[in-house]
């Protein structure tokens, strides 16, 4: 297996810059000062052309005068000088780099340019980099930090691959705030050379993370993306935003990092193929992928609700069971157990609400350890364990009668919470906690300091929990099997290559559905008519009734063209038919006859070439309302048979894939079966642009296709 | 108009509480400071049976021994204490209480009892009161606050109502720290006395109040909820979160207030009708809310987008076109503009992205000023106007070099930020603010002082910025009408009364579309046949081809049971359809001959009386996915022809009422006309319990009721 490059990049035993000095106003010198301060134990070789010394340490005036080849090159140089300077670290052997400079790719033409100069001489030298236009990257484990802003903190167990620098500097003073901490954070920047799927596939292997969070404004290789991500969701949990998918986002994607972004419902297809839970915002990125990272497994579905207060609790319940949990009511036996210690206008049944009680034993550890001792539930939402943070809102008022000043006031009501913080770890279960109290709160720290995340609302407390839920069902996913594609079929060679010889733009219906079949999907019963007597033929051969169809690649829309005459039942409706059609079509038109498949349920699918995307496949609730109601899912081809079952079971309309009004449920062997063969046929025939089988119609449990058109 | 009780209860003269005394481990002792200490400047009489004084104010021994009768008396009292201290209220000619003791429906029957006899002694004094087990009140103005937490800072804009307490004191620390502030604030509690509808009523007249947030977990009384609510909404936006739609929601709110909840669908529908915002978490009721109580109109959709970082602004674009705005990319002349203000590696099209260039002014002042000044956009997100919140995290790793404490280095980078946060109120156009950096970050802090909010998240920025646009669509809605009933039918009335009669579950088909047609719904034209010559009469009437169906109140579930024949097209085929029924349904059956409506496009509608919610109509999409479709929405009734016109442009597949497919775009005032008289009819019937129309099929642009069932 080829080695990684960013398990160097992470982990250099030394590091030189360029572009760092003394000057503190300077970008450069502030993320230098953040190797140095966070604790990087390994060497550190400032090049300044000038100075002898930045920040205190030996400067050396060219990369061609360092002591050694550093592992690790950053750059924080004006734009114009990164050729030169890597040309340098070419030549002294220094095969890792950080480039933060920006000024490339997003910026146009010229930008671009120098970002391929930039490619041919790192290829040259077998230099691996990341960047340029990123912000660097921090590992909380050696320590290293290299940006703008201080880490601090002990390691974490968040991993986080970037398309926006930001969101791993200017956020963590916000996420030191929250207690969420990571384990390995990296800036992508343009990935001009390390990509987004090198950096997943290296937090996937990182044993310190234990889930990770990606930003997402683009993909360059979504089936690359999608082969690692796929590898890593069964055993760690990935949590995504995607920004790209409206007309706006793209836009400010691409003068961004000069991402080249898709239309969101592909991603969200990508991502649920790959089992990645999906968010909306950088704060759910963080915060439910803490919650990801630090809790064990959510093993069931009763979640117990503990709460001082009835609106959180009563939130908290609302919120958990529309994500799919329970709230379940406890035994006799647990809610005798708890009588005790609630007063009586409190509730024990679960919600547990000891309404506005001020007992901090009996929230936080007592009624805790009798719910988890119970056996009754899964996993603990809690709201309500006040500590200094409320006496600290007391204390504005009561100063004055207290006669204390704020911090020996506070003091006075410290206690230990040690038996609190820490009863969720000697459970095992996942516990979360709700709190509107401030991060200096001490239950808000200690349970911090435990890894037991603290949201400032019940919501998000709740679909943390949810979220938890989610990731279980995606680990009980069926595992991924072979997607290996068949030989071609030299039948459908020979259509698609005729079509192309012919410039034709479509394969006619019945050359496109012989394309179908030719690879096992099942289509319905026909033959080609060039008389009425052929036609009639071809009708009892089928069986009555039949449908007759002109059928030509001219006639790409035959709805409503008079084109094709349902229903025919007996031999004297089809030889009328078939001149019905001549006359309408022309009198060289073939003439499809085919069975009158029956059934009340019509489906869609087909498979597209999406340009930078990769080849796709679409499945959803097909018949007249198709457009209206848009319930449709995209994967990427090539499926497996879990993947395509999957998608059965993703339209809104998936119950009428069930026992429905009388008629049996669908094949869906057969159903997905045909899926995974059009995504095939795709790969395997790559002149073809895009399939449409439209409609599919369900034929007691089994599926046909009964009208397709290739488009080359 | 009858005065709003709360108009005294929140602007009291003077306040007696029972429960306050000197402990400040007690809940009521906390109020009684929060009200002196939170600056009321009335009268204040603690009432306490042992002490001379409370909290340095002369006590009295009893309720009778008070120097005059408060306008406001508060209980915090235990529960068994509360009704006889009512009395003594009620003799001394009080009007108006609080009652914060729990214990009373929210426990069970004993607690229901009493709250019965509270509510007996209050009318006979002609008290009316908030609670019982609420949390108290705030207004801000005055000021006045009786809860549990500090209130502190300068009047507010939003005013709140909550069935939670909590949503009214726990969470008033974290306001303080968002800049969010009160107008005035609501417990609700039971709302034994004063319920929801007059709270909203109040804040709606409150001239402090500049929007309106509920917190619902059930109302006593939706009709006139929407009533008052569709009042404000044209002129005072509403956002609302109901959390009792879920069974776990449900079940923990009846054991928080005793409220009666009922389906999230129903309460959707409410919320919408009204002009309701719908959130679904506190932090957006309080976020959002504030957003709509200190931003103008948002008169357009045009965004500009200002950011210091990539990530962000992609973020904010992507969430903003999402909620239906644009960032529209800035004139030529615009961008030239801005050119000279940003890095060379910045973009100024829109996203204006500065990259991480830190100058203030920059992006603060000069480019918000030249967008706004440019007439190009309607409303501005900016992110990154970073002040000492962004100073403090480089004073950590620069400590030692710039030598000075944190304090004083922050000082030294002080500046007057006054140009900056008082330039959204110049230009008048909505202008709302993302940081990462902590609330007291000097930029963060100077926002929130002119009411300029600021979120931790760009999309929450964006969000707060669509929530401005989805008012504004509220706002321009077309005006309520007259929805007034019309006379009942005496032809309708007399079916109806024949079924009573007869104890009949439900109308048969015929009766059903007879009272239908009564009211000028449009059904099929048909009659009833008693002998297939009849059928065969009334079949030439109605015109070939026509249906045939058994008829009886017996056959409810009709298709399937081999009752119906389809697309009869000749006498000989409508007199063996007539056998064919009678043999299989019996001899005394009468046969339904009705035309045969075609269309491909099927709708269904009903109305129905939901027990603790009152008449609903429901709409929505038909045929034989509408079960698993569920594309309905329910509207109270009566509608007025604005609110049943939006009933139709509610359902998912909307498009389908449009021209689609060839076939003409629906009569949309026919169909409003059916749903209106639906639910018309329930009203005017009450002892119809449910009517579906099922199918109501487009025959043109015409619908048609086809087939009807009503429930007695």
């Amino acid at each position: 297996m080829k080695e990684n490059p960013l398990k160097v990049i992470m982990n250099p035993r030394s590091i030189a810059t360029v572009g760092a000095g003394n000057n503190l106003t300077k970008m450069g010198t502030i993320q230098a000062l953040s190797i140095l301060k966070d604790g990087f134990k390994g060497k550190f070789y400032p090049v300044h052309p000038k100075d002898e010394t930045v920040l205190g340490h030996k400067a050396y005036p060219s990369v061609l005068d360092l002591p050694e080849a550093p592992d690790l090159a950053v750059f924080i140089v004006p734009t114009e000088l990164v050729t030169g300077l890597m040309e340098d670290f070419g030549k002294i052997g220094t095969k890792r780099a950080v480039v933060i400079t920006a000024g490339f790719r997003e910026t146009g033409a010229a930008g671009l340019a120098l970002e391929k100069q930039l490619k041919e001489i790192t290829r040259r030298y077998g230099i691996r980099f990341l960047g340029p236009n990123c912000i660097g990257l921090v590992n909380s484990a050696l320590p290293l930090n290299i940006t703008v802003m201080p880490l601090l903190g002990p390691p974490g167990l968040l991993g986080m691959a970037s398309q926006s620098g930001t969101y791993i500097t200017q956020t963590l003073g916000l996420l030191r705030r929250r207690g969420i901490r990571f384990s390995k954070a990296i800036s992508l920047g343009n990935e001009a050379d390390i990509e987004i799927n090198e950096a997943l596939a290296y937090l996937g292997e990182d044993e310190q993370t234990r889930a990770i969070a990606l930003y997402i404004e683009g993909l360059q290789d979504p089936a690359g993306f999608l082969e690692v991500a796929r590898q890593i969701t069964p055993h760690k949990p990935i949590v995504a935003q995607y920004v790209g998918g409206t007309a706006a986002g793209a836009r400010a994607g691409s003068s961004h990092t000069g991402a080249m972004a898709g239309p969101d419902h592909l991603y969200d297809g990508l991502f649920k193929q790959a089992g990645i839970i999906r968010v909306y915002s950088v704060e759910d990125l963080y915060g439910l992928g803490w919650s990801l990272a630090t809790q064990p497994p959510l093993k069931g579905k009763r979640i117990g609700v503990i709460t001082n207060s009835g609106g959180p609790g009563t939130a908290m319940s609302d919120t958990l069971n529309a994500g799919g949990l329970e709230v379940p009511v406890f035994s006799e036996v647990l809610q005798e157990k708890i009588r005790p210690l609630i007063p009586k206008q409190g509730a024990r049944g679960n919600p547990v609400d000891l309404t506005f009680f001020l007992n901090a034993e009996a929230i936080a550890v007592a009624i805790p350890k009798l719910v988890m001792e119970s056996g009754e539930i899964d996993g603990i939402v809690l709201h309500g364990a006040m500590g200094t943070g409320f006496m600290e809102e007391i204390h504005i008022h009561a100063e004055d009668l207290f006669g204390m000043p704020r911090e020996k006031f506070l003091d006075a009501f410290r206690e230990d919470l040690h038996p609190a913080v820490t009863l969720p770890q000697k459970y095992g279960l996942p516990f979360i906690v709700s709190s509107f109290l401030n991060e200096h709160d001490d239950y808000n720290i200690a349970y911090r300091e435990q890894n037991v995340p603290v949201y400032d609302s019940p919501e998000k407390t709740a679909r943390a929990m949810n979220v938890l839920w989610e990731y279980r069902q995606i680990q009980q996913r069926a595992p991924a099997e072979s997607a290996l594609l068949p030989p071609v079929e030299a039948e459908a060679a020979a259509l698609v290559a005729a079509a192309v010889k012919q410039g034709a733009p479509i394969l006619d219906e019945y050359s496109s559905k012989r394309v179908l079949a030719a690879y096992g999907i099942p289509i319905s019963d026909e033959g080609l008519a060039r008389s009425g007597s052929e036609a009639v033929e071809l009708a009892r051969g089928i069986g009555y009734p039949v449908v007759l169809k002109g059928c030509s690649a001219e006639i790409a829309h035959k709805t409503g063209k008079g084109l094709i005459r349902l229903q025919l039942k007996d031999d004297e409706a089809v030889e009328q038919a078939f001149e019905a059609i001549r006359k309408a079509a022309g009198e060289e038109i073939p003439v499809l006859v085919a069975q009158m498949v029956g059934g009340d349920r019509e489906l869609v699918a087909g498979a597209l070439q999406q340009p930078g995307f990769g080849p796709c496949v679409m499945f959803g609730l097909g018949g007249i309302f198709t457009e209206v109601l848009r319930d449709t899912v995209f994967r990427l081809a090539p499926l497996d048979r879990p993947a395509a079952l999957e998608m059965l079971a993703a339209i809104r309309a998936k119950e009428l894939l069930g026992e429905f009004r009388g008629m049996p449920a669908v094949d869906r062997e057969a159903l997905a079966g045909i899926l995974q063969k059009v995504g095939n046929l795709l790969l395997l025939h790559p002149e073809i642009k895009e399939i449409d089988l439209n409609p599919i119609i369900l034929d007691g449990a089994r599926p046909v296709v009964v009208d397709a058109l290739i488009t080359i």
